[in-house]
């Protein structure tokens, strides 16, 4: 297991963790601050959010390879299923390349994907799974062109109607085997996986090359809100470092990205706290 | 699988959807009234919770039977772990055999059981569910003795951190086994296990002998609260005949216990409608 104890270098940002300054969230701060930020503290990326980056893909991408940095990937696809979705297949298909093309320009080299919920009408997760495919493979060629490798994220069964019916790492690994193409990974995210007793075995499956990021945060023994009330790290009852150590256990030797939804605490304090409250986390209890 | 198109002679009411008439839900009706309304619907059993029964366990019990239906089963035991939980190993002792003394009362064969949160402290699913094996293996001669089976009753991943560490029917067939007792069983709820694809499977490692009940609701696409809103059987996404062609294919052949928890819905409703719809859907849609 890869010592953190005083080396940051693998450490990245996911800017949903300062709010992303836009949508009323955050502290407003343009995505340069947010890289003079991370720079200065020596993290190693940053993981930024399509809404944050407009029209100035190239740019920002710059900057942050400028700042000694990488962008270490983009959230994200549209829904590709259920209630959330772009209402026409046409309609997912246009926003799932435009995603892609936006990765490609930051220099991104994963987009995350967040598969959606039950397909309406179906009352099956498997069926829908079976839809989330279809629009993975229709999307794979492009993504393999463009050079971004896309990472399904299985998210917490709380999610399953609306977000996403890709629910455990195994379901995402039985995705990515019924596919077959090496673009298509799947990102680890503490808070949808934390409870899972058989994520070692399944991470194992998966196999190292696969697993395309590692996400932090923290489960709060009596959180108050399933989407924004995330906990930062040392917080809640997640075992950290044993999950790190399964998914060190596998092979995994990329970023710990720390992305932290939480409207009610973390967001609204000053991101500098935040970026120091992360770090210190980071270096002790992750 | 069994035509329920027409017969209700297996259709159970948990008192949780009429929002057990106390403590400020529902419409406050008494267990008499709850037990004539279900009767005259031929219901075939009725589920309680202890808060309704106090000291009268013997006369609810006598009074369901003399009805014409039994007493399916009692929800539930306390929290075993956890931030819920009794601040004491004997105090948690005390409250799970008064929940059993109570069972027995009222000729209810289940006590159902909910393990309670991970360990303060430990950071660990697994260590949790190890101190959850401790208290049910001190609990179970005192459950024989007096002719109650207990039920544990795997929860959504959701309550993993204050209600349940045991989240998965894997991990309630992996704890059974570990204990190796036949009043040791397993109660599946749809609310719980709904998005789980490995459910067969896992149902079919634990056989009908281990499976003390399937409870009924429905999961609302946009639930806005994983506690108290639940939705109807047919409101959801939940593919009721499908989870219940899995629990009958391994051999289920006992009652469908509706339990609804929905605080700003079906408990602010008639209980007459609410047990009128119960009916209806099902006949339709279970």
């Amino acid at each position: 297991m890869r010592d953190f104890s005083r080396d940051r270098s693998m450490l990245a940002l996911n800017t949903a963790t300062l709010g992303h300054n836009v949508d009323g969230h955050g502290a407003g701060w343009s995505p340069e601050r947010v890289i003079d930020a991370c720079a200065e503290r020596d993290f190693g990326a940053i993981t930024f959010w399509r809404r944050e980056i407009g029209d100035r893909a190239d740019a920002i991408g710059r900057a942050v390879r400028s700042a000694g940095m990488e962008v270490s990937g983009l959230c994200r696809s549209p829904f590709l299923t259920g209630p959330l979705a772009p209402r026409t297949a046409r309609a997912v298909r246009d926003d799932f390349e435009a995603a892609i093309d936006m990765a490609a320009a930051l220099g991104a080299p994963v987009l995350t994907i967040v598969v959606g919920g039950v397909v309406e009408g179906s009352r099956s997760i498997g069926e829908s799974l079976l839809r989330v495919a279809d629009h993975l493979a229709e999307a794979l060629p492009y993504a393999r062109k463009a050079g971004v490798a896309l990472a399904l994220e299985p998210l917490n069964p709380v999610y399953a109607g609306d977000r996403s019916c890709l629910v455990t790492v195994r379901d995402a690994v039985d995705l990515c085997e019924r596919i077959g193409a090496p673009e298509l990974q799947i990102a680890v995210d503490v808070y949808h996986v934390w409870w899972d007793l058989s994520l070692e075995r399944e991470l194992a499956r998966a196999g190292a090359g696969r697993i395309a990021g590692f996400h932090l945060c923290d489960w709060l023994a009596r959180t108050t809100d399933v989407l924004l009330d995330r906990g930062m790290m040392g917080d809640g009852v997640a075992d950290l470092k044993g999950l790190r150590a399964i998914v060190e256990g596998v092979g995994y030797a990329g970023y710990c990205e720390v992305e932290i939804f939480s409207a009610a605490d973390w967001w609204r304090r000053d991101p500098e706290e935040v970026l120091d409250t992360v770090v210190e986390r980071f270096h002790g209890v992750c």
